[in-house]
């Protein structure tokens, strides 16, 4: 579905970020963390290049983000990625206390928001963002199932 | 309870890691990674240090090692620690194909692995290490209560 409204700047340029990666040979993932509408830390997937288990472009952004901030808490700070996060970066996510939270793409597989752990729902979780899905989800969607056809 | 054997290295490392995190002003926690029972990897937590929400133990350990074998998965390593995971390393372990996990101190207010989320029972999870809990748990935890006894 097209949302009524063209895609916010801080999605336009994870979606960015993700098609770099992909161009790197990396699955096609992007973030962004902003801070008041600034951009303030970007990411995309590095697993490959990094020889990092953890790079995802969520990690890669936050770290950025605390790197530029002199804080490893974000408090205030929205996080744009093109994918709903892993149990790994949504745990990252509430430790770094991201206040927003905006997601393009759904992941039924990998998911931890709204499907699997649902992490921020589990009684434990110390930190919850608001949380927004769905926004630019087709291009996200589209850029993730090109990268694995061609790889089938 | 005291275990019927010797502590193995990789945890008294684990725990002399994390005694060295306490003395620079962090969570005392530590990790090591091993490959055929020699240490690739070790972490303790450097959040404050790094300015990083990322860097726990485990994380700081994962990447070490990862590096050392220019390689973003470690399948075939093991992974100590002194406290059980949160959600975060957890899924970092699985996302690094790591095969055993030794944990010292359960957490039952952030463990991700025996309570709360309990990533591993997940149906989505891809990757499960085989779990030991326990080993070094009295040392671990009387660890982590001094410290936060002497900042309350």
């Amino acid at each position: 579905m097209t949302p009524p409204f063209p895609l916010p700047l801080p999605m336009r340029r994870a979606l960015d970020l993700a098609r770099a990666a992909e161009a790197a040979g990396e699955v096609p993932i992007g973030a962004v963390v902003t801070l008041d509408g600034r951009i303030i830390g970007e990411g995309e997937n590095r697993n490959r290049r990094d020889n990092d288990p953890t790079a995802h472009a969520e990690i890669v952004a936050l770290r950025a983000a605390a790197t530029l901030l002199g804080d490893f808490r974000l408090t205030g700070c929205d996080l744009w990625v093109t994918l709903e996060p892993c149990p790994m970066c949504a745990g990252a996510i509430s430790h770094a206390r991201i206040a927003r939270l905006y997601y393009a793409a759904a992941d039924p597989k990998g998911g931890a928001i709204e499907q699997g752990p649902r992490l921020y729902a589990q009684p434990q979780c110390l930190h919850r963002p608001d949380v927004y899905g769905g926004i630019g989800g087709k291009e996200a969607s589209a850029l993730l199932r090109g990268f694995f056809a061609a790889r089938r």
